[in-house]
């Protein structure tokens, strides 16, 4: 079986070559896809085709959520098994899974995403530790990105949290403490850290905390995050910054002109990120 | 279309009459379960079934975990679908999907396994915050059930860890802060939490904090939990736990006889309950 797989070197590559960090999410929502697609035979298949043509020569990367697909059914995961297939070997597929189990679970888990599925990445809790994440570390090539500091409302509810370290007394929040503890289970080669774009200010303090690692940002555009004040404090010498934007992009328009609205869309982000790299790394 | 559920007040009942707190953990691994199994259509189906024939009478719930059924991709899902069709309303059904994802996302997660899948209860973890978890407090006479301290050693990496209150400057941990801050988002007619048998100690001050939530324990058996100090620890006057077996059980013997053994190891499981629940709530 060939297992997908994008090495940091090729994710820079790309990047470079394409001068986009974009990183598109594709979260189907039945009831907003446009109504002339749901007399097809499977419409968010049919919908995520049309976004990926156009959006492909922008973004980098393609992140789909998983709970969108499993709402479905079993139709659900066909559809989200053919999407992945369909967006192929160019981009970096993140599988936007949120998963965490124990041991032996974990690598279950780490079978379906990795082997079955076959992702490049996918988006891991890192609230059950390290046994829950190192099955996923166990295959070279592939990244697992734990979530550090999401970009929701409950975000404050834990993450932020002030631990006190056993050893040296000093104070870090819960996802200070989760970046320092699981950045020593792997190198930046194999983990990524999401970090939500609706906490600028951190995003900076955490890109000193990890200057290597790259970080996947999601919540810019419809959930308020500033794209230029993320890139200022993010970007790094190798990029190091995946952006993904979601509804944004994918519902541009929910008219017949949507995929064309969607590859609209996602070349303004693109433009503004040539002109991000141009400017904040130079 | 039927939501299948079971309030409190039924799931009590259930336990007084079969005088058992026992769930069955479903967590079927292609590789060990029989090889005469494995030539029929499909091997994990055929396996629980059996298993839930020979168990049905001496547990009140079935918890198969998702990432069993994920890992067989589009088939495992069918299995996951029959599995729980085939326990019916009399068992309380627990997804173990640990899942966690904000807002709008978590809604989809709540459609899926509510309404799709038709569970009565779903694993739930708490890193993202109250807007991860509302979506499915939203259902009623369906079960939230929060991971609060779970058995593996990764429990330690974070869990654990020594919080500082802002306000009142008191050190809890972790579990500690999940536990007093989840438990004002609903009550105990509608939440559970995970709480590891591998801290027999930290299970009876959970009580404690809790006295009335009911505690899904897994790690019984082949984990090393002991019930007896489970039941000690955490018995209340409504029972107040469900003890999850899966590996003891399921794999009770490799042979034709598996399912014989199953119901076997289930029964002597329910014994040892009977006897708990008459000497400790006496």
């Amino acid at each position: 079986m060939y297992f997908s797989a994008m090495t940091r070197q090729e994710l820079v590559q790309r990047i470079k070559t394409k001068k986009s960090y974009l990183c598109v999410g594709l979260d189907p929502d039945l009831s907003k896809i446009p109504a002339h697609l749901r007399s097809s035979k499977d419409p968010v298949y049919e919908f995520n085709m049309r976004i990926i043509d156009a959006t492909r020569e922008f973004c980098v990367a393609y992140k789909p959520n998983t709970a969108f697909y499993e709402c479905l059914g079993i139709q659900g995961w066909e559809c989200f098994e053919k999407t992945l297939r369909y967006i192929g070997s160019d981009h970096l597929t993140i599988a936007d899974a949120k998963r965490g189990d124990m041991g032996n679970t974990a690598t279950m888990y780490a079978k379906a995403f990795f082997e079955i599925y076959n992702a490049d990445a996918i988006t891991l809790n890192p609230y059950l530790g390290k046994d829950s994440i190192a099955p996923f570390l166990a295959y070279e090539n592939k990244w697992s990105i734990l979530l550090a500091l999401t970009s929701n409302a409950g975000s404050m509810d834990f993450q932020l949290s002030e631990i006190l370290h056993p050893v040296t007394g000093r104070e870090e929040k819960l996802f200070e403490q989760v970046i320092h503890t699981s950045s020593q289970w792997a190198g930046p080669d194999q983990m990524m850290y999401v970090v939500g774009a609706t906490h600028p200010d951190l995003l900076k303090h955490i890109r000193e905390m990890i200057p290597e690692h790259f970080l996947l940002v999601p919540g810019v555009g419809a959930q308020g995050g500033d794209l230029q004040a993320i890139s200022e404090a993010g970007l790094n010498s190798d990029c190091g910054l995946l952006v993904n934007s979601s509804r944004q992009i994918i519902y541009a328009s929910s008219g017949k002109d949507f995929a064309q609205k969607a590859g609209e869309e996602a070349k303004k982000v693109q433009q503004e990120m040539e002109m991000l790299l141009e400017t904040v790394l130079s």
